[in-house]
């Protein structure tokens, strides 16, 4: 089964490679771009079968190693 | 509008950050992780309307900026 999982920094927290994002591409001449994020994504292949417990183990790995909750939201798919 | 872009290692490039994560997470007691690969998520707010201007706008901010074409694919998805 493969989970493909979104780390995103939290709204309240700054995020500093967005605004050098945002910079750059005004520099490159893109104009009209309001506001941009960076985050992470992470497609994971596991090999339990039952989609409950694939979610249960991967939220599982985002509290501990992949995203750091006090400052991330993380979201998780599950497919196949 | 959002854009909300993917950035991911060719498949056929090796990713030693995910490899890392899978190293990682069967250090931490997690086994039956086949595979992880870790890529980038960028969600952009932009102020063109035309869907099809907004796709080609994030697809060439994509190919100067945001992806590197020679290593990296990308997908765009675009809502509001």
């Amino acid at each position: 089964m493969k989970a493909r999982v979104h780390i995103t920094l939290k709204t309240s927290v700054l995020d500093p490679q967005g605004k050098a994002i945002s910079h750059a591409l005004g520099a490159l001449g893109f104009s009209g771009v309001d506001d941009v994020r960076q985050g992470k994504y992470i497609e994971l292949e596991i090999d339990e079968t039952d989609p409950e417990k694939a979610h249960q183990n991967v939220q599982s790995m985002c509290e501990r190693l992949l995203a750091n909750p006090v400052i991330e939201d993380y979201a998780i798919e599950l497919d196949g």
